[in-house]
């Protein structure tokens, strides 16, 4: 597991976590999250990248930026989830295990959020869980890079 | 009324309005409009800012910019009204009243253009006035912050 | 300007209004709403008839009866919004310009009002403002017989 | 119960009962019906109305008419069932507690008889046992007339 | 044939007919219609009743009355075709054979126009060819009276 | 009627009753509610026989064992409602007249719940009308029973 | 009308026409139908040539042949009617008025027979009463070759 | 969390786990995954209770026999995810918090795998990490519950 | 049994078998199964005539020309089975029962081949046993004749 | 064929076989076609067991336990054919040939009837044939075990 | 290259290109096209054959006699496109690589011609070119046939 | 053609080609496309510029600038194809002749990929030619616009 190399990527309007729909989202900011993050992949010995941004293109640069130096992606697209192709595609081709998650349990809420199309590009899929669902999916993750490596 | 802020938003292409179909979209150019816009926001002694980008992620950026600062959003979202559930969550994140306003009637066009991911988490839609839509949309604007204040 | 006829049409249940449900269609009786339209028209100088009916039929031949001495016709079809095909032909029929109002935003309300068989032979559409749309509507319905007869 | 006040509405094409595909519809012509209802009601000492038109206009305008001198509405609204949302409408707005009967079981013909735009503002619905199911339905809306005024 | 007694039943905007859209519908009048089929029925020695309104109440009020005084029913339901289930059960209650016919083809219009509720309880459908759709639709309604009454 | 024998069927969870959202399902248990059913049975002098199982081949085989008999079954199939083509079957297949009953108006809840696969081999629904939806279809069934008889 | 040229075209099956469930389709042989339009024709001073064929092949080469010495077209498609867009696109390409029929009125009849793809470039549709439906056809065929030759 | 009840369900065919498409399922029987659970539970020192049945019904008795003694449950309801609304309901009237998991990421299978009738009444669901998906989600389900206490 | 007549029809690309896809079809020619088929007849004592078209026309001529010489058809109409509603109506106006077959399991294949447009009009269908489903298929048409007979 | 092992299961209500429908089902009881089944497996030198459950699970049971002993399968899942995908992972999961069979033809019925949730996972299917459909597949079966042993 | 066989395939109605609609089709005839398809063929060392047909079956027929033959098909369906899975199957059946053609954009057209039953068959596509797409499509077949035998 | 100006574009994840997925899209990087590409542009004597990006705004920024000294776009979209009304009205608007091509087929691919939203706006489409569709589509857009201007 040491040495393993995570991308998280946070999709458009998570940087506003805290500030947008309390009841919703949870009362932790984005950075909070990244920092519970990264604590827990010290403890495990691996390594994280963070990133957000609002601009489909510029996640899939940052995808991009680091296939070649990476073993899993770890993702909460956003709305993104729900039409953004181009992202699907930019994780398919990473070629390293992608684990999705959702702070919200999405299958609750309008119809239009039941559908996603990245999921049929991930290993496993996480919602409903709060900041729990980043933690859970991250040693998911590992637990699955792990598995491929045995 | 005085003092309130207002963001004027303009999505993908509407900057080559007066050069593009002018018999569906009029002869005026984005430029004239926003002239037009801020002329009758200082009759009303209200503030306007105005953006136009042709990236989703910037018009996203632009609103959590103003966020916290701001008052009212007039939006034009051209093709993105269609399909960006991103920029609709960034507009219902903003926690202040939106109007959604169309050049042309849009339930008269393609059938694509009848659906609009943003009108849910709109006040409310004026469409197929040309630029009249954009003028009428600020004062229901003005007129629906008012009463929230009432 | 001077001279112009305008027909405003409410369709069903609109007489209702300030008695039902007033957190979604507002305080104001429909005889309070057609006093401001009618002052608003004498201060620009327009001639405006009104017509309530719950009677599909009945607005149907007032729109008949008035074709020939008319410039444009702003309506509230209420529920008929959603079914009409008669009305919406007698409305293409006539041969001026429609602009079709409603109180409430109707894309934020159940399914079935999310759909306009009135819209594609309107001008444009100005939904959720409450006696405002109207008053904008009778606003920008002026706008468009100006350009027209420009 | 005493005093209770209700009206009946019977929509388009129910005063053909009894001439009318009596094996679908039965034998029973509409004013027996009525006078089965006015007898049962004044067993129960309740006051009942009952009013039949081919015209949604006047079925409408009856609704209206009696609000606020009502306390429940018990209604066949005939194949305006299917369609007529303006109906919903004025039923919806009445504030009375509404019952929707059918001489058919509407789910054992057409597709198109399967749905009913009534239905979801009514408190229960009662159909397939011709004159039976107006009987029920009057001594079902008692029941939950009652139960709101404990 | 002779003492065949025909209702000829126009729905709603068709007294419009010669003012409306003359390229789709036209240029003669309803009274000019109505002329041509009273001369052909008089030919033929049948008697022809004709009757036009813009309210479907109206509508299913004449057929009932007729109900009993009638061999045949020849009806151009105009917008109603598409959803009027009221007047469909009127139709198929009267029990006597019923033709169908429109002035244009409406399978070569707008797709809410290529179903007709109608159609299912009629005998027979003629469309597409003006006033001719009338007058063989006379034709064709006093064919299968007869063909029946063999 | 006399020695008319009715089976009372009760589907999945409807055991919960009084436990389970009262204020959807009402506060009686459901043996409080046989117990109604059992006296008023008792008063009409009818024989009733109650079941209520978590299972659908439990509910199929009970109406197997009553087949030959019995002369009514009223049911509740509680979630089958929506999807058990096999209870449909067993209810079909039992040759007696079917009532079917739901306490809440499923026609106002969820969308999966709005439709039936029972409904087209009952004689009639009652729906909406708590403990009461049970009273009434008793004795609609009795009613149906007995016209079959005559 | 002297001299004018009409082809009239049965699709698959049509030949069966007497021998194939008579009590849908009538008692004449297909034979006994071309002699009466032939008669008609005669006596309306027109030409006409007739064509069946089970093969949609054959039918289109006819059609081919047929055009630049041809003033209409009288078709009954059978089956065809409901897939063959080849046969669409031939008649279509012929550049001549079209009129389609049927014998049976085929929106009383399975679903799959509801629509039709040669209905959108015909001039009109006939259908449902049998035999006659052929004759009616002619004749408003001639009608709408006279119409357009003024 | 000491002393906290939790109920884990496994739905029809997961008692088949190891013998069953291994490349999909893996490789563990469930007595070996309920080994796991069961060893991880007292490590968080919680109580833990395991059921497998192919039986929906017997799935349901279990779930109302652990009301009033149970503090969340953790399910894998197998196939009957996407059709057994019975199920559903049963959870949903657990009051207590549900976490759905998969051993496989349903949504990259066959299209009737990816809607799940369960989820909608779930605090969150995970997917797609064999018999991790377990794991994680007692993890998930017990920091729901503590979150919900304080 | 003696004297029975039957059709055996196959459509389309079928004189392709041994040649084409043979995982798929199997490596017997058509040649050999039609061979099976007639020692299976001979055994049986029945007469059977088969005949292999990739024409759609040139398989209705056939079945019109046997029709009053035919006791039963065995078809498998290869891809026409999907769309040809022409051949549908020439199997069903033979008057004789029909069996039809596939040499695959099609719904275990592409969407469009899980639906057939001739089982509606077959006494039977048999798919997935290669050239087993023709010679099951042949005992099972000669079974039906015979209970008819009966 | 000596000593192949068959498993003969018929899912919810075909114990009333003989008693139901009989036009639609025929008139023979299951034991009677069980007893046919079992002589000519005799005849073919093999072992039947059968099975009939009104319940989804014991049917379910009833694979798992035979798992390992068993050369094919045979199955009437009644109405389970239309909903269970328990039922069809648990036939998936056998690892075994299935042939499903129906005694009517599944498709010439009621819509719900026409889709199979358990054909993809079957070798072929059989329906429409009465009790021979149990027979032929009973035969198929047997075929394609031999065919895989090959 | 050289010796490379190719087959040209063009469905119904193209043998009228030049006669038919020249605005949408060009004003080429087929056999001008067949001109210069034959020359760049010579260009290019290989052999041509070409064949036009309205009639499916001769399609068909045509296809199975080149194979064995044959390094490759070109073909414009026609209207074929749209529902032939009979061609279909015969192109998928020759084992050559294919490449489709047409004329027109058949995307910017009616909607039933945006979807091709041949496309999944095809290596690719090339559409809206007139003449051009013809020949274009012949220069990449050859570039796929070669490309396959590197 | 000489001094006719191209821009080639290409949509999100088209930088990766050659690393992506090779036997999907093939072995050559777009470098070696592009430089492929400009090399053909010089032998026809036209200026082509080339850009990627993935950025639906940069590409949608790239066509504006472009606009007035372009005589034509060749753009292969990428997975933007599926969902971009904003790419496809910067397209549109830019005046000049378009073809759209991909690498693979993309109608052989999962469903979502066979809908392009971009195909209405288009001249033509290539695609399944890997980097032959580029230059395939190179040369269509030549012939396109040379055709415009004779």
């Amino acid at each position: 597991m040491a040495g393993c190399r995570i991308l998280i990527l946070h999709g458009p309007n998570l940087n506003l976590l805290g500030r947008r729909e309390p009841e919703l989202y949870g009362r932790q900011t984005l950075a909070e999250i990244d920092q519970l993050l990264k604590k827990r992949a010290r403890d495990l010995d691996v390594q994280v990248g963070t990133f957000q941004s609002n601009s489909e293109g510029a996640l899939i640069d940052r995808i991009q930026e680091a296939m070649g130096h990476l073993d899993g992606i770890l993702i909460n697209p956003g709305a993104l989830t729900h039409y953004s192709y181009s992202l699907r595609d930019a994780l398919a081709a990473s070629g390293v295990p992608l684990v999705e998650v959702h702070l919200s349990n999405i299958f609750a809420r309008e119809p239009f959020r039941h559908h996603s199309v990245v999921s049929p590009v991930a290993v496993g899929i996480i919602c409903g869980f709060g900041e729990e669902s980043y933690l859970l999916g991250l040693e998911a993750l590992l637990k699955m890079i792990t598995k491929r490596q045995d």
